[in-house]
């Protein structure tokens, strides 16, 4: 797969959202999805997606439309959902045991398998069948366990601190919940899933 | 300001971020920025951030850059953040503890003012300053408060009926963390901010 250069951030944005319902299709034993029941469900344009699918191949068939469990697959390939993809969770307070609890919402492949806090408090307690182990050990999980994303959950005065640690240790992606810009050596990703600029880009859109 | 509709989501999310740096700048003392001091911080080509700012006028001066005061006040006014929002939260489990957190982050004009939840043990527990209100009160506080943005962080199954229960009292605005589609009246506008999404995106830019 070399396209990855080419694909617009808002396409891969979109994949994981027709992941998501064409899993829910599969489980009512729909088998073949229209672009524009796609459309309808998911109040997009059926042109976009038709164009959005078509980056990766000629999945449609004209009058039929797409195979629900070819398509799922197709796109779990794209995303590389289909390998083993081992994640760490760096900041154990509220937002990380919220987070923690998504674990059951990812597929079998892409699972957090450790915790990290420096609280003497929170080192030790269990959360969803993890329990929380000590910044210390951090590069040590993430070399061993083959890591390759994290997800930083500290506050933003420690998250260039956590996000060094990690790409040192070997990890390729970061998403990071703390209000803080994070700068990264080239080749390495860096998702903001920042909740006040969210919020605040919400507000743009009222009246 | 007749901009709204032509101005892309991603120009909009750009916008909070230039905020956050700009406050920082003002915080130091520094006067004015340039739009390459801008770029280089926030890993953004120089053009893209002229080009974000044009949008809404022509704020740079050529040699000598942005002046930080007045670019902060136009941004947040193009947010519309100078003007107060109510905001409610309905959900107040970890994720939701987390968020009302935040409320320190945002600025004094868009504020959490109530948070809700259906669990009689949660119900009456005080959060950051704000005693979780039974469910049933919802629709008469956004009224009471003219409640303009609602943030939803119930689990998927509870998400259509909260999102339809806030719409009805005059929500305008819905930033939902609930793994499920929400399907709105036109004129409400629904971001998502999933988990599982990003981070299934971010797999896709692994090697």
């Amino acid at each position: 797969m070399k396209t990855t250069e080419k694909i617009s951030e808002a396409v891969v944005r979109r994949l994981p959202v027709y992941l998501r319902y064409l899993a829910e299709l599969l489980g009512n034993g729909v088998q073949t999805v229209s672009s524009q029941d796609l459309g309808r469900r998911l109040d997009l344009n059926p042109a976009q997606i038709r164009k959005d699918l078509a980056y990766f191949g000629d999945f449609g068939k004209k009058g039929i439309g797409y195979d629900v469990e070819y398509l799922i697959e197709k796109i779990r390939h794209i995303l590389k959902l289909d390998r083993d993809i081992a994640v760490v969770l760096v900041g154990a307070g509220n937002l990380g045991k919220a987070l923690s609890n998504y674990n059951a919402y990812l597929n079998d492949n892409m699972r957090i398998v450790a915790l990290f806090d420096s609280q003497p408090g929170i080192i030790g307690t269990a959360i969803n069948n993890l329990t929380v182990q000590p910044m210390e050990e951090m590069v040590g999980t993430v070399q061993t366990q083959h890591v390759r994303v994290g997800i930083i959950t500290v506050p933003g005065s420690e998250a260039q601190k956590v996000a060094d640690d990690l790409v040192n240790a070997g990890v390729e992606a970061i998403l990071s919940f703390a209000p803080a810009i994070i700068k990264v050596k080239d080749g390495v990703r860096v998702h903001y899933a920042d909740f006040t600029t969210e919020l605040q880009s919400l507000a743009f859109y009222l009246e």
